[in-house]
């Protein structure tokens, strides 16, 4: 999993069937965590709100591990971080 | 998931017979979202025109989330992005 | 998936039993594709010769949807592209 | 898998329910591993301390291979590597 | 899939259970292979050695493909490469 901020959201009004009612958060993995810290766009099963530090699953995770077996869905939040804002400070990991 | 932008599609005669009736998009993703910014050729289920910002799924998701299990595609636009344009302005994510 | 160009093809002689039969193609993804240019080797059920453009899927599409379940295969070459010599000189996609 | 080096853990408390009673490493993979030396969070079923050198499986593999078939993993760890420390100073891999 | 060389193994004495009897092989991708040439640890069934070339299938093909589908692993040597040493000089692809 990669940890990230919660940057934003996006609107689709057009979409596949199955991802009705779904929120589309974009998340910004942190600087030292996995995939390059570009943005992923992620579906919010947990309640993210904006500005608030998340653990992303990827992959069959995300479809298989939030009972949306069905759905075009590679990424989705599983986790609010607790005292997030640490992660950002400090760049070589903490405990 | 990515977000990024229909830039044009290919044609292929030669090809697996569970592409028949399938259009190949080129999507170039956002110059901030995941995917080093490359361009991916994804299946259209939505109905994506040329110049539209879509959001696409990769890996498994693509197949069963598209109801094409059992072809080989890896990455399908699932969604049209409303008002995209936003997205290229705005490099650190909008609400 | 992704474009690319078939550079070359290897031998394996010592190899998983549920390879047998297949050949194995060296695909250079185009410089504007996904994946940062490096080779790929790709299974090709095909028929594609060295020199053609082609589309390959890469992760479970590749095993799946092509009939190979229960193979070791993680990248196929799923199609041809018609006109793919344009792909190159065109470094931001085409219709 | 990758090599790499657990340098620190998560907390979550608002997390998917399967989530609950697993521990969220932050491994950072070695300078010579895949994945662009950043970090991985990564479940961890093996016991694995802060400093030890691990091996992280990713995909679907860390879910159906530590039975969490249904968790939203996309990360574990599946061993401890001996004499670890070994490895990081051995920058092109070793016996 | 991948080509690289074998350039070491690891040992792990406390790992998965489902990993027992399984050798890690270190293995460099090719510089013009995928993967940015950084190791990547892979299991082998196929009796490699260390400075063989070998073809190396990743994600759930690693399992699937290897009759592993239980276990936490996602790589595995699936093929030994026939005059891979011809690989490491030709930079272009060779047939």
């Amino acid at each position: 999993m990669i940890a990230g901020k919660v940057v934003g959201s996006l609107v689709s009004t057009r979409k596949s069937e199955k991802l009705i009612g779904n929120k589309f958060m974009i998340v910004e993995p942190l600087r030292h965590m996995q995939a390059d810290t570009r943005q992923i766009i992620a579906i919010d099963n947990i309640g993210a709100g904006i500005g608030e530090y998340v653990i992303v699953a990827q992959g069959s995770a995300a479809r298989i591990g939030c009972d949306m077996e069905e759905a075009p869905v590679d990424a989705a939040i599983v986790g609010i971080i607790d005292d997030g804002g640490i992660l950002e400070k400090d760049d070589a990991g903490m405990e």
